[in-house]
């Protein structure tokens, strides 16, 4: 059902042509210049109220759920269970809410047991661009070489060249580098022909598309099972193509996508869209817990940057659950046998920070911010440029061709050749004579080079990645961040830690101890504040970012320099711009999706960006009500998603009907009444005269909530209860008379504008 | 202005008859049988708009503040800075933004600051407890016996009975036992009645008053000066007496008193309640920050305790900063030298947990939750037998009494001798054969009779607990709490301990190592883990508790079962009484503050809670307006806080009106002409016909933004809008016409009698 059948319409969708049609049809209500009017006597057929006045009608791909509406029927639905009697009753809440925390506890433990398993598949396919185990195919390095001592040499691993006997040197370099580039693009390409051909949707990293459907966008197609299956798949040999992209990201996708083919073997979440996505909300975190081995990152994850649990405790609460549970479950299976959590373990010996370290930190920051804000800027370049040249119509070619040069850039780079994953934990490796010096990093001689290739290594790598985040494979961009921010910090370490060698009685290092055998300078801890930077800057996170990289690398002692590092990267970094990468790929693909950032007006009312009453089709319930037939006309000839209802005398404000529930009552009076001759009116029953008999009541099918504002009130109000309620729209009102109506689309589109991103929309290019 | 001219109003307050009246009128719309009418014609008397249409009336005590028009003030004052032109204007800018930043810096160094010297105070109070240094009466043990290698013994440091020279061991023991309790019940007494004679806010924890004046309650005597200073000295008068208390909550008080403070030196704080709020806000995580050493900790506190940082990511990058630049004061002044923010370092060798060990942690974890659920009971139980009995007139005399008791019922458990917080570092400390054994923990041999002390010493602590924390003194739950769970928990651990030590093959411990020597139980980590339980069970915290006990005692790699514990532990009080022991003062108190947790109707509509129009006080602006004259009595003979405004013909609804504006506007019109002829309209200029230039027109009056529903909307979505919006009325209007009106306070008690709580409205007991 989810994959070949859609396959045109999502080969489209990343090509920005059917999907951002969609998209912008999601909430508009055209401008027309005529209203509707139809004013008729009451005709006398016999009362009759359609059982659908209470029914849902399935949301349309690219519509925005009606939070109101799905909270109503989830309440409807608890109050049927609790008003049961009896044994059966009780039985009934019980199973009710032991199927929620079984889907909680499933979705965690799926998640960690998925993310374990990604990290095996990912080691065993890095490891034979390489070489092989003796011992069978199926090993990876590290299981080939355990139960070593420490100093024995592995004899189990063989290089491909000593699997070929090739003996001389020169022909073991070249066809170990053959063999390496060779390996990279054939994973390469087939996880873009995988994902092209089977889910176009599981290319990127998918944080964008998961931000909008948690504020209630739908794109039911983006969670399918063939979407996980891809997205694992993809993302492991991408992943191991050596390609610079991490695992994160995509791995709340398929965290999400796990959830949501959970969630429809359990009633309560298929068929109630507000529910389904704060289980899928949970499910985010559970992810972000499993990449990065930070459960409390998870929840602070979904809390700042997904903005998932909206002042709802008991949806943060469930995240957490599953957080939990979801490391824990990667801690059982344990996929490498530290059974820790901790990624990057640092600072064995717990080292103290001394103050003037403070400057060369700050010096990082300031670097980690322009330089993200450099990668976001050059990002989104890439993607338009990627949009707008011949690359589109090619992309698997795409992907292959830049592999290739990706492999070939990072065989010759030697800090690149490994996984970014291993670079990183050796970055802030601190150094230690008992363990292996790292590609001659601890060499006090070697100072110079070592800073110029780390130098060299951040720069190709921020091109790389600037490129990388947007091909048609699966991709994440935080581990290259973190690399990159690594590379930075450890060469300012490195220089620090010079300085320190060649003055060590200079006034500013009168703090470090006397002995100069003593180590003052950490240049792994350095690492860690450049990657601090650097995430702050693409990200722009603060909190959770924190949280992630403490729980990361164990550096609890080092919280605060990573506190500020953070601040003060995302200060600069937003002197050069607003919006973070993820902020900026919505902004390009112009989801309905509201940033949580404060909005101030310059003192525009909401008349400001309202479309005003005389440009909305509006139904018109006039004194005898409305024929059922012109409704049904409406409902056929337009298909903006709701019509305002005004009342016959006064044209007072009734309410609101949404297309959907409309069309689906009609039919069902159709049924009855093929002609449609009755009439109908949205007064509440108590108001209809007694005359009225036959009228169909339709006052049921108005919005529970329609808010209704004056449209003199500040912009800033609008925008602020767009983005705390989740509302659709908001209708404004003058003594009771409709006067315009606000739709999320427009509140979506003023910020985006607001925040004069130089590519807003250029992926929906239809609509520039 | 702000000490003993308030302290009679104050001292009422706590016996809540004022101030309980005052809350009580902070929104009440009175029901009243008839309405207010007024039909006439205009007059012609030459037109004027007075200039207090846009000014700000100042707020009484005891209201909630409007924060939209708080807001629109705040963009009115920055656009009037960004609107100047020229270097001026840029320096404007600039000027204000370091403003708010020198604010954010400066509350979180005072509080950092703040929190290093209370420390340093109460260690010293402490420790002239059992004796005196020689070098200098104003040093403490530490400071005394520093400089010392490790086993030499401390001969600065003299007990009052060396000092004294007396010799018998009797006379010794009773010497010391005498001047121990007889210095506690000093500190204890002088702090009561510092508080009760200067400060009676500064009582208690604070925490429920600062939730509540954070949503919007306004009450400034709570934040004054005298409350600062009477609140610091009491609270480290009343830890060093030894009374089980704590010293974080009260912390976060003064913290909030210094912010308000500084506040008042910063135009763009003292005339704005929102922004102030906002300031308040940083200015409480400083205070968790520091007072547990937790940056995180204390953001998080903010974010999901105090509800303050509600979306807004600006003011959570504040507490953030906040948080930061607090601990960072609080690491450099570094009071006891130790340079390092963690507390109660746990775990010195990292210790990995053992999957059976869930088993014995579940069981703490349910026996916490049961305990935390008693000790709220009790504690309220005790908060409503104070209030009702002899002890409500005689607090100083309660104190000094129960500090008698508690000082010599501690002098025999040996345990509670120390203060709570060594205590609880001793209990987190795993035995190590190179340090001292805290008080035989360690003995194997001793087993049952540290069992049995542990216990014992929690089940007192619970008994005083529950009654200390309400009395006339600062006070904190937090430390209490902990020290009940660390003792809980180590006697657990011992327990389990004891069992592997008599069956080590068993077939439940076989993922021990074999070896017996090496440790496979961590009686101090069970400790932790006691900790996490109780907190979870007093406060129901989740991820906050989480972040604050590892930052506390830095077990990065234990954080997975602390969470399992307080997850377990809440859910096990929830299933006890849905309140913390912060909710429960709150209801008890009467505040208007709306819990955050999710409310589900049972199908009532909004006309459940909703006061008809037919009840409320209108003023109808009739076909020629209405008399300026009537406006200023219906002022004057009404205290409610706001009027609906209704057109003349059809009733049709214009807006809402607040008394405190309208009183301030009608006082400037009544010094132009004292006799109140004109006549005046709340129609829009646009909508005032030409004949009618004389009439003075208020529609700048109205409330900005007053929502309008229908009053069959869901009671829940209701709920919903009033806590995500901090909205302090809504109005219901069906085709215009004005429904009714559900004010905040109607909001907070419907939520209120929800939960169930038992002592709901106890301590506001005039309405009872």
């Amino acid at each position: 059902m989810w994959g070949n059948s859609s396959n045109n319409a999502n080969l489209s969708w990343f090509k920005g042509e059917l999907h951002d049609r969609d998209i912008q049809d999601a909430e508009a209500y055209e401008f027309v210049e005529h209203e509707y009017e139809h004013e008729h006597d009451y005709e006398t057929s016999p009362g009759l109220s359609p059982k659908s006045l209470g029914k849902q009608a399935a949301y349309e791909e690219g519509s925005s759920i009606d939070w109101v509406r799905e909270e109503a029927a989830e309440r409807e639905r608890k109050r049927a269970i609790h008003s049961r009697r009896g044994l059966h009753g009780m039985l009934g809440v019980v199973l009710d809410s032991a199927g929620l925390w079984l889907v909680i506890i499933l979705a965690g433990v799926g998640v960690g047991v998925l993310g374990a398993w990604l990290d095996v598949l990912v080691k065993w396919l890095g490891d034979i661009r390489e070489g092989r185990c003796r011992e069978g195919f199926l090993y990876n390095q590290v299981s080939c070489c355990s139960g070593l001592d420490p100093g024995q040499i592995c004899k189990e691993w063989q290089t491909w060249s000593e699997y070929l006997h090739v003996s001389s040197i020169f022909g073991q370099s070249l066809l170990q580098a053959a063999i390496y580039i060779a390996l990279s693009i054939a994973f390469a390409g087939s996880s873009a022909v995988l994902v092209l051909t089977y889910a176009p949707y599981a290319f990127h990293t998918g944080i964008p598309e998961i931000k909008a459907i948690l504020s209630g966008y739908v794109l039911d197609q983006f969670l399918g099972p063939w979407v996980l299956l891809i997205k694992a798949l993809g993302l492991a040999l991408a992943v191991a193509s050596g390609l610079s992209l991490g695992k994160e990201g995509p791995l709340v996708h398929v965290a999400c996508c796990w959830a949501f083919l959970l969630s429809r073997a359990f009633r309560q979440f298929r068929q109630n869209e507000a529910q389904k996505r704060k289980l899928l909300a949970a499910a985010a975190a559970a992810g972000v817990s499993v990449a990065f081995g930070s459960p409390l990152g998870g929840v602070l994850f979904g809390l700042e940057e997904l903005d998932a649990f909206s002042n709802d405790s008991d949806v943060m609460w469930r995240g957490f659950v599953a957080s939990v549970i979801a490391a824990g479950s990667l801690q059982y299976v344990d996929p490498f046998g530290t059974s820790k959590l901790v990624l990057f373990q640092v600072s064995e010996s717990e080292t103290v920070w001394r103050g003037f370290e403070l400057i060369p930190w700050m010096f990082l920051s300031v670097i980690g911010g322009l330089l993200g804000s450099l990668l976001i800027k050059l990002n989104s370049a890439a993607a338009v440029y990627r949009r707008h040249s011949q690359l589109n119509d090619y992309p698997i070619l795409e992907v292959v061709g830049f592999t290739a040069i990706t492999a070939a850039v990072s065989y010759l780079v030697v800090f690149l050749r490994v996984q970014s994953s291993e670079l990183v934990a050796n970055l802030f490796q601190e150094c230690d004579p008992t363990k292996q010096d790292y590609h001659g990093l601890c060499n006090p001689t070697a100072l110079g080079a070592n800073v110029f290739l780390l130098v060299l290594t951040a720069l190709v790598k921020i091109a790389f990645t600037a490129w990388t985040f947007g091909m048609m494979v699966p991709a994440g961009i935080f581990l290259p961040t973190i690399a990159i921010g690594a590379c930075l910090g450890r060469a300012v370490g490195l220089i620090v830690q010079g300085l320190h060698r060649a003055y060590p009685h200079a006034l500013i290092f009168s703090s470090c101890p006397p002995d100069i055998s003593v180590r003052c300078i950490s240049p792994g801890f350095y690492a860690v504040i450049g990657a601090s930077a650097m995430l702050g800057g693409v990200t722009r996170m603060t909190i959770s970012l924190v949280v992630i990289l403490f729980e990361l690398t164990g550096a609890l002692s080092h919280v605060l320099p990573i506190m500020i590092s953070v601040m003060v990267s995302k200060w600069v970094a937003d002197a050069c711009g607003k919006d973070g990468i993820y902020s900026m790929w919505i902004a390009m693909r112009r989801y309905p999706w509201l940033p949580a950032r404060e909005y101030r007006d310059r003192g525009e009312t909401a008349a400001h960006v309202m479309k005003p009453a005389v440009n909305l089709v509006v139904i018109r319930d006039g004194d005898g009500g409305c024929a059922l037939g012109e409704l049904d006309a409406l409902v056929r000839a337009r298909s903006f998603r709701g019509f305002p209802v005004v009342s016959g005398e006064g044209e007072l404000l009734l309410g609101i009907v949404m297309r959907d529930r409309l069309r689906t009552c009609l039919e069902e009076l159709m049924a009855d009444d093929p002609n449609m001759e009755r009439r109908c009116t949205f007064l509440p029953p108590s108001r209809v005269g007694p005359g009225s008999s036959g009228v169909v009541n339709l006052s049921g099918l108005l919005e529970e909530a329609v808010l209704q504002l004056r449209k003199d009130v500040p912009l800033e109000l609008v925008v602020n209860m767009f983005q705390k309620l989740n509302l659709r729209h908001i209708l404004f009102s003058q003594e009771g008379k409709l006067v315009g109506m606000v739709t999320k689309t427009d509140i979506a589109w003023l910020l985006t504008s607001e925040s004069h991103s130089m590519h807003a929309g250029a992926l929906a290019e239809k609509y520039q």
